[in-house]
């Protein structure tokens, strides 16, 4: 019993730490996916820099413990380490304070860790990092609706879900999935991103529609949750993920630069 | 007491159970990936019908609970019935034996359940499902390390695990991640599948390199385990996939379906 009772006022403690923290944060966006590899990273981290630009403060929390790819994605080096009162300070890349899982231990280890761990994990990201006074704080989660989603969903208690998706119809299924979580945690605002939305042949401009086109609005009007701007699909973008250097901060004038800025300034909007 | 001893005799009955349940199982294969959306069950659906077409009984377990996709992909409808132990016969399609969480709830409905829940699901898929004689169960799994992962490892004891990547630095960070856990798991087989290897424009014919090419090769010598061949992208097999068609079915001739076949006999090869 006495372990027990320890135990339980070590969560309510951390969750009175998480509370705390998180009230020096205007607004709390979750990134979510049904289905894998859809770009919720590659999301993640240039709505990040495109809220930096427009003169926000931007945190940004890598919440996928299982595969946090958040540093690798933008070129982040370093491991964080914690202040006197064993907080966690977050490494910095261009202003953006960002934690992952992926700074705290080797890159080829695999996280071998059942659902309350990684839940625990989170919380310490949510409590004990010293995030500071933030605009926004961006949680990149990991696809479906298993642990961390559920853990961030009550804990960070987020103002916005934007979910990610391709517009195949096994992406839009599981977004279904994904939309109708949100709604039922009670989410205020629930929007889309359509990614990979065509792709331009870089030998003859033609238009491939690889996974489709279009269906993530449709989608949108069908499930009545705000759709904010679709994505093309973009080699160079990718190139320049695996060598950790996110769109708009090389190239801000891209086609896919303006876009995802487009959105930014949409949530903006819709939160302010 | 009493309900933690009741609670752990149903534990040990379920065990007993899936041991006896698995003994008539001559093959059992994971599949899985550090990346999601690597195309982990469009090669599980197609593996499947290759190791069929080959002469083997063969069952397909979609282990990915929040973000099943098996059915819609083989355009397998209707529910699983109990007989009168209350063992689960699976569906059946073209002769493939297919369980999925997805065949047992609306399509709709987001799966919130922790990773506990989940693990009991498997659980039963493993254990109450009447396989019969199989010559290969194939497990297709969620993407990552997480609760499914180990579950499936631990309680379906596989003799291979075949990791699906893309040749994309970030998808192969993660597959090493992956392969890392195959190992530290015990798994005697170990191979990695390059998936989305290069793209043709149905326009002008150009080979375009969309994901990189070739890193899933150089990944299996660096880490010392089986390379098994590689698939490239095609937009038909992904329309025919959202249309619940796998393209070994449709078109065995096809250069894909070719390269499947080619690496279904690898692996009948190596198991046998």
């Amino acid at each position: 019993m006495k372990f027990q009772n320890d135990k339980l006022r070590e969560n309510e403690e951390r969750d009175k730490r998480i509370k705390k923290n998180l009230a020096k944060i205007r607004h709390k966006i979750v990134i979510f996916s049904g289905k894998g590899g859809v770009g919720k990273t590659m999301f993640s981290c240039n709505l990040s820099y495109a809220l930096l630009k427009d003169g926000f403060k931007v945190g940004l929390l890598d919440a996928d413990i299982t595969g946090p790819n958040v540093p690798k994605m933008i070129g982040l080096k370093g491991q964080p380490v914690a202040n006197s009162e064993e907080e966690i300070i977050p490494l910095q890349k261009e202003r953006l304070k960002v934690i992952s899982i992926a700074s705290l231990i080797p890159s080829d280890a695999p996280i071998i860790w059942r659902g309350p761990l990684r839940s625990t994990a989170l919380s310490q990201f949510l409590g004990d990092v010293v995030w500071g006074e933030l605009d926004f704080l961006i949680a990149d989660l990991p696809p479906g609706t298993g642990d961390e989603v559920l853990t961030m969903a009550q804990k960070m208690k987020p103002d916005m879900a934007i979910i990610i998706t391709t517009p195949q119809e096994i992406a839009l299924t599981d977004s279904r999935r994904a939309t109708n979580m949100a709604k039922r945690l009670n989410i205020s605002h629930i929007g889309i991103v359509e990614n990979m939305s065509g792709f331009i042949c870089p030998e003859c401009g033609y238009k491939i529609e690889l996974f489709g086109r279009g269906g993530g609005k449709k989608e949108a009007e069908k499930l009545g949750v705000l759709y904010l701007g679709d994505i093309p699909l973009n080699i160079k973008v990718r190139e320049r993920a695996d060598e950790g250097i996110p769109i708009i901060l090389e190239d801000d004038k891209a086609d896919i630069s303006q876009r995802i800025r487009k959105i930014a300034r949409k949530i903006e909007e819709i939160l302010n």
